[in-house]
């Protein structure tokens, strides 16, 4: 018995109304002794951290980094570890490609080939211009056979996507990648016997693109890598009888959401798109997931000063969610991004939750530390949604 | 390798003593700012807490409102989501209704039928007195085959408990209930080849019934519901080589104790014939469950002021357990039930542990969020027998 299916038996649909606002890479460690967290003006933040009850999560597990897609996973009550999305999907969801169940997805580069031997897998970092300039090329140039579609969709730089769409593809394939430079052009293999299809299209596609591109000097052959179908994830709504909106600028996050089942709303670039998108679709969802970028492209940044910024600004929008009166409030994030690793890390993650049947604790700070005091003590992310579904009143007793 | 395995290999029989007191439903949620063990008045509770070391249990998971099966399996070593008790035992232990491995039990309800279908499930909740002779004529009037017992024990109302007992019936059966008013009769269905059988005498079971009730005109027939075996699970004895007693007043708690192996003693209503059971057995067993009620029960009636009185009763008896001298005390609760909501919840409960080798913490008052602060932190309740054992010196080391 596993969360997954004591939530499919014990959930149920109500009117109450859960709002879960993911403040990305947001856990800091100290600069000149105090986290950005501790660092910033954040009256709202603590004001409801007084009211509610206060805990840390770990994403994954104590000491394990985790990537936004298992980091997300987890928050949302799927097991990481059970759902493993490829590179390629993820690469896919982040660049806006839609993704369906007959599409087989690969992270791609343009490379360099003479006499034979691929000499830059990188083709000199190309412009992102000359990227895109390239995938149409080679998109009009292409010729797939009936019943298959083929679609290149430019990244950064030298970095693409390519979505195969056809009956029956299989991922189960190796890298098309020499790994290292001055090595020959590297072809796929079918890892199982189902996937020898795949594999023929695939190098077919290998040929016929390094055979378009043969006239260039630089970029003119490709390499792909993490081959992933659209995962077989079963959606929210399903899972969970709830009604989820994700509100949310960036292309991964929405096309996580997607992929587990939320409606994606249109949302601006700025702060406010995030609340004014909120109110504007309160009464049409009971489950809404509100994600803000700033805390952790700051964090990536390793702009300490940027960090403070964007949680004193996230911040002053509190009130307008509570002024909406959801019957559960959390804040937390997917993951912490310290500016000084300037990268993801594995240090916990604050997390706070209001609702009437919530123990209010001794806390009074929204920090990292302040809570590690919180009567919710520490505990796996992937529980947090267990908890979400009990103060909103959606989860029946489990036995008699 | 999980606990069960390990309990096996590593406990040791020793004439060291474990009392462990469940005060059930004991965390609440606060009413002005207080909750009912922060208002009681708990001179004794608090003492120990001071003494012992303190923390928090999860019934289950955290955000999962456990029923009483549950929570206790979880209290006593048994994994819940291992060893799940059908509705239709715990109905019959809750009955005081004896269960063998040959029994199968079901939940019944007196129906009204009319013109052929059934237009009242519950046969007008007819009064308890009326069922009780319902049930003694129909066990009169059965003539079942040889090898074969049917019994009805009466509940309140409209509710009963039916067992069969016989070899080999399996209870891998449908309900036999058409969940609406106004539908025909319904059969059960067996869910597995092996329970062809079952549904058989189960069937003709609900024909017979309803011809000796054909005279009546209100309850005349009977549905049933939650078939269930005894289930296959090990003994504490066996698992743990102790030798359990069980000092309960309520027949579900009994029920449940003896299922595990325990020795349930004779106990009268009052608070007071808890503790005299315990001082009457305490040279006979070496681990004493005592279940005390009053806590959940004014939960449940949503009585904050009953609540405080129950935790204030039982807290005054608590020096007539230390002057035995367990080596080991444990007082916690198996789930709370807030009177806020007056009914279970998924809220932790607190847990102190009183033995010479458990360290001391800061905690000085017994209460959820003192307790929060203790230092065995916050833990699944699954993990609280092995630390009984352990401080009760029946735990060998593991591995070398």
């Amino acid at each position: 018995m596993n969360w997954e299916t004591l939530a499919r038996e014990l959930t149920i649909s109500t009117p109450s109304k859960i709002v879960l606002l993911v403040l990305d890479g947001l856990g800091d460690l100290p600069v000149d002794g105090q986290t950005a967290l501790e660092k910033a003006h954040t009256p709202n933040l603590d004001r409801l951290a007084a009211k509610g009850t206060c805990g840390l999560t770990d994403p994954v597990l104590r000491g394990i980094t985790p990537g936004s897609g298992p980091a997300h996973l987890a928050l949302f009550g799927y097991d990481p570890f059970r759902y493993q999305l490829g590179r390629g999907i993820l690469e896919a969801l982040g660049s806006g490609v839609e993704v369906g169940p007959n599409d087989l997805v690969a992270r791609g580069n343009y490379a360099t080939l003479k006499d034979g031997l691929v000499i830059d897998r990188r083709a000199g970092r190309i412009p992102t211009s000359e990227n895109e300039k390239l995938c149409l090329r080679v998109n009009a140039a292409l010729k797939p056979p009936p019943g298959l579609r083929i679609s290149l969709f430019p990244g950064k730089e030298h970095r693409f996507v390519v979505r195969f769409t056809g009956e029956g593809l299989s991922d189960a394939l190796s890298d098309a990648d020499p790994q290292k430079d001055h090595k020959p052009r590297a072809y796929t293999k079918a890892l199982s016997p189902e996937a020898k299809n795949a594999a023929e299209i695939v190098n077919r596609f290998l040929d016929d693109v390094t055979g378009i591109l043969s006239d260039l000097a630089v970029a003119n052959t490709v390499l792909l890598r993490g081959f992933s179908k659209f995962p077989a994830i079963p959606g929210m709504p399903e899972l969970y009888k709830i009604k989820p909106a994700a509100i949310a600028n960036y292309p991964m996050y929405k096309g996580l959401a997607k992929l587990l089942g939320m409606e994606v709303m249109d949302v601006g670039a700025d702060t406010k798109d995030l609340f004014d998108a909120l109110e504007a679709g309160f009464k049409d969802h009971d489950f809404f997931y509100i994600h803000y970028k700033k805390t952790d492209a700051a964090g990536e940044d390793g702009n300490f000063p940027a960090k403070v910024k964007a949680i004193e600004e996230v911040d002053a929008f509190l009130p307008r969610i509570e002024a909406l009166g959801p019957d559960v409030l959390a804040v937390t994030a997917d993951h912490s991004t310290p500016c000084f690793l300037k990268s993801h890390s594995w240090h916990p993650n604050p997390f706070l939750l209001l609702a009437k049947s919530a123990l209010a604790d001794n806390v009074t700070i929204f920090s990292e530390r302040a809570f590690s005091r919180g009567f919710l003590g520490r505990f796996p992310a992937l529980q947090a949604m267990s908890l979400l579904l009990a103060h909103a009143g959606k989860l029946q007793k489990y036995g008699a």
